[in-house]
């Protein structure tokens, strides 16, 4: 698909990352970056996220949440990308398995997560993803096995 | 810790689970067992856990965020149960890693989440986790480590 | 396959498990149960597998790889079992990703690794794994998904 | 330490690396680059290392071996770095996971793994790994925890 014809697609995918799906907006996420390359998705703390409320910092469940979305966004941006023609579907995929690395605190006004592929088969797919925080600490790495296609 | 002075504890540490973690509350997680060598989480699905629109299933984030908390209360069990004497503050502990393998679609009307502790050093706990359906289905199974004391 | 043709397959499998995978044959591996519900894969103590001089334990990496392989032949035993002729090539499959808890040092006389599939689809398998020392203690467990047929 | 007196243990680290670990050995691991923050560690191909005979590819336990012992050099580096004086004893370690992703199939004459710390506290460290073959394909990677001090 060109890239402008990907351009053009982008509001319809921000809708169904930011809308349709519906735990994403409980998550809060937003899309920052529509790149196949490193796409972004932010999201603010919110009291709601709080995992630890002496330390009001992140559930560790929003951070693999997040990371976990953000591996399915590069692998639909790519997948999208590869495609002839504009889909009438969005791709068909699913997780095989996560794994999260907590590495600081999620303290922070807002977080941004990204991913890239490193492993990108008929078959199956690999990325690895990244939260930073909003003063650019890292928060917590993953890596995510998902089947495509 | 008798087994009494625990059983005195569960209000406590039901109201920890379940309202003081703010995310666990968006989760709607609800402690069915203090079991401390098998306790229970259960949630009931809500469209706001959905991950996937069009196949109604729950949303992989929402696993892997109550597999790392039962993960957790395996563990806070544990060290309660380890003290002499009824706790000023609850244990501190963090996660430091987790694995989630998705094994089947999260269909169904609720979710059990059970784990159990397989290393339980001074330091480094490991604790395996399972979710299941309300049908009996293992939807999902975990591994995390965690710091502990 | 008939229980019948799959026994027939053992001295093969055995072969190939033993002798044709150059690795295994380093590690000492042999197989103890043909069991395709948990095969048993076991090996002796030798100098040459100890990673750590001062406390003479196993090496990790002696435990991943047969926690790898203990994972790769519970596969293969069920792939072979599900054919309706005997295989003129044994069934093409690769991991995709391990994961490991080392829980205890690796000590002991004599090694043996179980593995059970939790996940059976048609291009994904997903397998838990245990290995345990003569003493029947749990040394490692690990998670591994296969990339299959 | 200063840097003068790192080099001057470089010899010894060398041999704890390459000839006191016996399973090392078995791999044929060689100290490439001491630099901590991302050392370098080789082995050639060899038909003992092979996992499919026909394929004559690297097994998958061999990789994931070389990726903790990676993972657990740069550890030892900057343990050691961080010292006022000579230590008497290596420092003491043990990994607490490990999980490997296996990327591309183990083709080449010799393969290179390196490693990173990305989270270094008092109790636990968490490195990511990476093997490359000679050609300078990604084969796979690695992230592990690491029990320290």
């Amino acid at each position: 698909m060109t890239p402008l014809k990907m351009k053009a697609l982008q509001p319809l995918m921000r809708k169904v990352m930011e809308e349709y799906i519906a735990f994403n907006r409980v998550l809060g996420l937003k899309v920052e970056s529509f790149d196949p390359q490193a796409p972004k998705l932010r999201f603010d703390m919110r009291p709601d996220l709080v995992g630890n409320p002496t330390r009001q910092i992140l559930h560790g469940g929003v951070i693999s949440a997040t990371l976990d979305v953000a591996g399915g966004f590069v692998i639909m941006l790519n997948l999208v990308a590869a495609m002839d023609s504009v889909p009438t579907s969005f791709p068909n995929m699913g997780t095989i398995d996560l794994r999260v690395d907590y590495l600081r605190p999620g303290r922070g006004k807002y977080f941004v997560a990204t991913a890239r592929i490193v492993r990108k088969g008929s078959r199956i797919a690999v990325t690895h993803m990244e939260l930073h925080n909003d003063a650019g600490e890292l928060i917590a790495t993953g890596a995510a096995a998902y089947l495509v296609g």
